[in-house]
């Protein structure tokens, strides 16, 4: 096993505050620094890098350190950008606490940081050298990051699993002891299978993208109004958004928009989410997305419940609905 | 061939002047956005990299588009690292136009800035898509410049070619008419070869860091002092440096380790440079070095002019001379 001479831990202080004593069954006996950071949007940008990449110089950490990312995605998104790009890239491992993380962000190797409100505009492709996934964090997620994962939840049953879909569909609401390790799985099992098939995203990962085009824009453009959206909130509206360009495109038949739209609805409170959006600014935000080519919009859609189709593009004049 | 749907440009405002139609022949047909950046070694910070990265979002550069990085190594370090992280890396190639960038820095996929004084800090190592060597370019090549390249020139001598070494070791100054094509093509072939081998700089690859380990720290602790040395001249005064640890160390005899100091000195005004080093600084900044493990400095080794052998550790107690 990988020895690290220093290890350095990016940490959400509110996991740290809940589990004290976690990170010493990790590598107990190597001393850690600790640099805490609240796992908000905000500090996914240039500045808090540039305070890392110093404080990272200034312990001397190298090519045999490790990185160790403790906290949500933002946390992960933020420390595998610095961990990648810090002396050309040291070792880092992610420790994902929440539904989102460990389901998601923490794994495929995607890391980013925000340019003012444009999401991930930077960033880089680059694997942790490992993913510590513990249920136990789940535990004391609060209830609106409980269902800030389930809407990438329902996103995989969307992409990846009908009988997912099945399961979920009758729910009424979300809570902690309904949500199925085997659910958990699945979506990391699912995630890793299409990442190793297409690690830099050229073809088929861009199924996970589903919801997302519209997604992010949606985050984005909310991310500095008084109401600003978590990401698998705006995720969950994204796919109905996207669902609905599905149908609009003869992928999908109306009964099966319909029954994604209510189910959506009704998890997400989506009646009084999706009237809190600006579809101009939306279709703004649209138009910075990574994968458009020459300003046309590049959306996944589905081609029934349970399977998706990547590469589909889309004028700024059809993102429109109801 | 690729046709990049935008093109940016990342020029050096005084070859542009040089050369007012070169681009033109160069994907002719597509309006190119071009940024000015000053080769100053100042202009590999945080700060330009934000810039331009907001820069390309403003103009909606994509995947489908190309960077063009247009001078020499400062402009190829930034420019690369900017590309290469943009949206999680989007196309680029180099046009390097100094010797330094030619025969090194245009080559082998390392970018990167600086933090602070420390060079190199934060990059990735991602290869341009094509690098384009035009020879017409060190016509215009300012004295400073072609020495600046020069000796990187020697450490390929010194490291993979003694008859390279025979060639250059009677020549009392140098000029433009005296530098030879092939010269230049033997070093370009060189590092891709070795480059090829070890892309990520774990073995092998580390041969060419001859001279850079004390190099980088002369330049880094004389770059914000009234005389900042150029990167090449640090490099020719680090190839001395390593070549006397060499000689300590018993690779290389005191004959072939005077040999090199007087040439060095010699072509480069080494005296002077060398007694404006100021050792206690230069060692602290060994200490930020980016291949050292444990607080020990590595440094690549000469067995013999011609032959070097990497991943040697010294500590900062030995590195002192004269």
């Amino acid at each position: 096993m990988f020895t690290p001479n220093k290890i350095a831990v990016i940490a959400d202080p509110k996991v740290e505050q809940l589990f004290p004593h976690y990170l010493d069954s990790i590598y107990p006996k190597i001393p850690k620094i600790i640099f805490r950071i609240d796992a908000q949007e905000q500090n996914k940008s240039i500045e808090q890098a540039a305070f890392l990449w110093q404080q990272l110089l200034d312990h001397q950490l190298d090519k045999q350190s490790l990185i160790i990312n403790w906290g949500g995605g933002i946390i992960s998104d933020l420390g595998g950008f610095v961990a990648s790009t810090f002396k050309r890239g040291i070792p880092f491992i992610n420790v994902p606490t929440s539904l989102l993380g460990m389901i998601d962000a923490a794994i495929g190797g995607k890391n980013g940081i925000n340019l003012n409100q444009v999401k991930n505009s930077v960033g880089t492709i680059n694997k942790a050298k490992d993913v510590i996934i513990d249920f136990r964090f789940l535990e004391t997620l609060p209830q609106e990051q409980l269902l800030n994962g389930f809407g990438e939840l329902v996103k995989y049953a969307l992409i990846g699993s009908k009988s997912l879909w099945n399961e979920i569909k009758n729910m009424q609401s979300i809570h902690f002891q309904d949500i199925k390790k085997e659910w958990i799985d699945f979506c990391i099992d699912f995630k890793k299978e299409v990442v190793d098939r297409d690690l830099y995203d050229l073809s088929t990962r861009r199924i996970l993208n589903f919801g997302h085009t519209l997604g992010h824009a949606i985050e984005s453009s909310l991310m500095s109004t008084e109401k600003p959206i978590l990401h698998g909130y705006a995720v969950a509206m994204g796919c109905v958004a996207e669902a609905n360009l599905s149908w609009q495109h003869g992928f999908l038949s109306e009964a099966e928009y319909c029954e994604i739209k209510n189910v959506i609805f009704r998890l997400f409170d989506g009646e009084s989410l999706w009237k809190a959006i600006h579809w101009a600014t939306t279709v703004k935000f649209c138009q910075y997305d990574k994968k458009n080519e020459s300003g046309r919009i590049n959306i996944t859609m589905l081609e029934g419940i349970g399977k998706a189709t990547p590469n589909h593009f889309v004028d700024a004049a059809e993102i429109k609905f109801f």
